[in-house]
């Protein structure tokens, strides 16, 4: 087998055997072929896409590039979740104790990355004494306890992908659906998931700008799941506006307390029960969506999701009562509010320039080296279809530092657009693909 | 400017500017660049293709990538002559002097390259004593004096287009018609050509398969030559069965020296009519191409074509004798005829297997180092449209080693299709695209 036959049978619209898609990768993993070959491959890709079966194959190769995490000893079904990214994406916070209240096991890994703030897992550090570097032992035991643990990948996971996706990186094929379908689902799977609902966001903050992108990208990923005997769903979620109201990791800590106390922002609390109905319905807890959501209802307005979070959080070694005491949490040393110029209705709110601008102020990391404040961010008072008068607050900036300051305020401003005539809110789940 | 941007770019069907080509070439050249990002930029060309400015741009950055010959002190009008390369392709042997007769400067530098045979310079080296690696002032005395030198280059002329090229080799992107076109263009013009015509040959034999694709090349490269102020004539001409008779180094020797005489094979002749008038239409000698082809009857009938290419042995050190005495040329050591197995028509002769014959002979390389046995090769004897009967003479192979012999004579066996009825000989020339 070479690589110049299968670069030119894809390059040619053709179909790529199982064979020719696990050489590739095997090959390209043990150094044996040249980064110049597999780039090209992917920008043939690009043209010519992969089917089902193809995008399938590679993403199991991709999986069993490396070590693969076995999660099996964990009892009963267990549930993921994955979200493609969003500003403000306060959800994993708020519901893996909501569903594990509910009754399914959640067994959840995350990542730092890159990005306006930083992972679930830098989020999750803002609590005083959390540790999100168990031990796999320990995060199998603690899921089989109370349902549900969260920790951070300590394993070298899928190593095929992450030099795939730095050659892509750099060579402008990032933005392919299959190979970004299957470089999410070849984590998920190597890092053990059998279930996974997906968020799968659209929008100004997200990856996918367009709808018609996103629910590409939400059906290919499901499809590699019915391929690969991984129960997929995908959620096509809205990332026009930050979700919530938080963005930036202690922040966003607090708005998931008081979302699991009942005080929550609307948009949260909605993608939330989505998102839960589905992994209740995955884990055959529930039949109905309407049953689904009745559960999380009651978990939610009995205090059970609360207690859950703070089960969570003594069990990982963190302070549990935060609680009960938001003000445990790291605070940034003074707040500015972002006033409106005008009167009117928000139009609109541009998520990635107010993303931009918490990274700006230090909740997020440009580069794996940069530290991050946890305590810093903004928050994002008035939304999409709000009603605003000159001097109401638009949002609120939490800042440790004042370098430029100018700039980040500009950016707040700018994001958003106020027009005369009433407008509405934006939609937020636009469609549920399985 | 960055090469991620320009490789987008294109990849997504944008125009690249003169600055953005000229920086790609220049940085790849300079090793500033890595191969993957090269790499996928052909193939995002490949499949977006380049306008007619992007495409003499590049010919340009390329020629400019490295020395470029100055054949300004040669006196009058020069004509360039190029082959996109074939089986048997004798032309520059025969079309040098005869044009050179006819008044026209032909300074000729050619390559060895791999192949079926040798290139133009390692036929002439079957000429007892021919040197053909002249010195840059040599050359152009010769040209002046007799108007024709035909020497080897020996500068590291467009050394981008090389490295470009061994990267596309083994990237599947070598079959793109404008990455073709700059790449015959660039080598011309760093050689010092001014005008220019080109054999875009096609079929079985040569690199471009269909007359769409061959037109598609000569298309472009014309263009090229009218964006760069170097004028062009490409003539498409077939290269389905071999051109003339003799394919090996010697023999087509022979079989230029025998054209010269008037003694050879109809094609050959047809197709150096047709190019030669080209070259003296483009050095304004004659204006219509009836008075070129006058002409160049002329010259071959009183034998001034056959005295000059005497000439231009004598002058480059090899046997003027050869001219008069071709036994003096290298002579293998054995002949073995391929007899027709039954009676009917010549259909169709597959070029590119009886190049292969004769590559299995000796008479090309197959790689850099091979050495090649000027002595063998083929003489395709019987020809398209030919009525053969059984045991007459399809071919002759000329033979100094017995390896793969069974092997030799079933590809020419093979590559002849004889059927029942009467068939009509291929149209030689195609179309001139000016």
């Amino acid at each position: 087998m070479r690589a110049y036959d299968i670069i030119l049978k894809k390059r040619n619209g053709k179909e790529l055997s199982t064979d020719e898609i696990e050489f590739l990768i095997k090959e390209y993993t043990a150094g044996r072929l040249p980064d110049y070959q597999l780039a090209v491959w992917t920008m043939a890709v690009f043209f010519q896409g992969m089917n089902r079966r193809e995008t399938a194959d590679l993403t199991m190769a991709m999986a069993d590039s490396g070590e693969r995490i076995d999660l099996s000893p964990i009892n009963g079904v267990k549930v993921d979740k994955h979200s493609t990214g969003g500003v403000g994406d306060t959800t994993t916070l708020v519901l893996a104790p909501l569903v594990a209240a509910a009754g399914v096991s959640v067994a959840k890994m995350s990542g730092r990355g890159l990005g306006h703030t930083g992972g679930t897992i830098d989020k999750l550090e803002a609590i005083p004494g959390f540790d999100t570097s168990l031990s796999l032992e320990k995060f199998i035991n603690n899921v089989n306890r109370l349902q549900v643990a969260v920790a951070g990948q300590t394993k070298n996971l899928a190593p095929a992908d992450k030099k795939l996706y730095s050659l892509r990186d750099v060579t402008a094929t990032v933005d392919s659906i299959p190979l970004i379908a299957s470089s999410i689902m070849s984590k998920k799977i190597a890092a053990g998931s059998e279930n996974i609902v997906l968020d799968v966001k659209v929008g100004s903050g997200a990856f996918m700008k367009t709808y018609e992108e996103a629910k590409k990208l939400a059906e290919s990923m499901v499809e590699i799941g019915k391929e690969v005997d991984c129960q997929t769903v995908a959620v096509i979620s809205n990332m026009d506006q930050p979700l919530g109201q938080a963005v930036g990791n202690a922040l966003e800590v607090r708005e998931a307390v008081k979302t699991l106390r009942g005080e929550g922002p609307e948009d949260l609390i909605e993608l939330c029960f989505t998102l839960g109905t589905q992994m209740l319905k995955l884990a055959g807890i529930v039949q109905t969506e309407a049953e689904g959501r009745k559960r999380l209802e009651e978990v939610l307005n009995s205090r059970a999701a609360l207690e859950k979070f703070k089960e969570l959080i003594s069990a990982q070694g963190g302070n549990p009562k935060v609680i009960d005491d938001l003000s445990l949490l790291p605070t940034a040393k003074k707040k500015i509010e972002i006033k409106a110029q005008k009167k009117g209705y928000i139009e609109r709110i541009d998520a990635e320039e107010v993303g931009l601008a918490a990274m700006m102020l230090g909740a997020g990391r440009e580069t794996k080296e940069d530290d991050i404040d946890l305590a810093v961010g903004v928050t994002v008072k008035s939304k999409v279809g709000d009603k605003v008068n000159p001097e109401d607050t638009l949002a609120t900036l939490y800042i440790n530092d004042d370098n430029n300051l100018k700039d980040i305020k500009n950016r707040i401003q700018q994001a958003y657009t106020i027009i005369d005539k009433e407008s509405e809110n934006n939609k937020l789940i636009y469609e549920i693909i399985e």
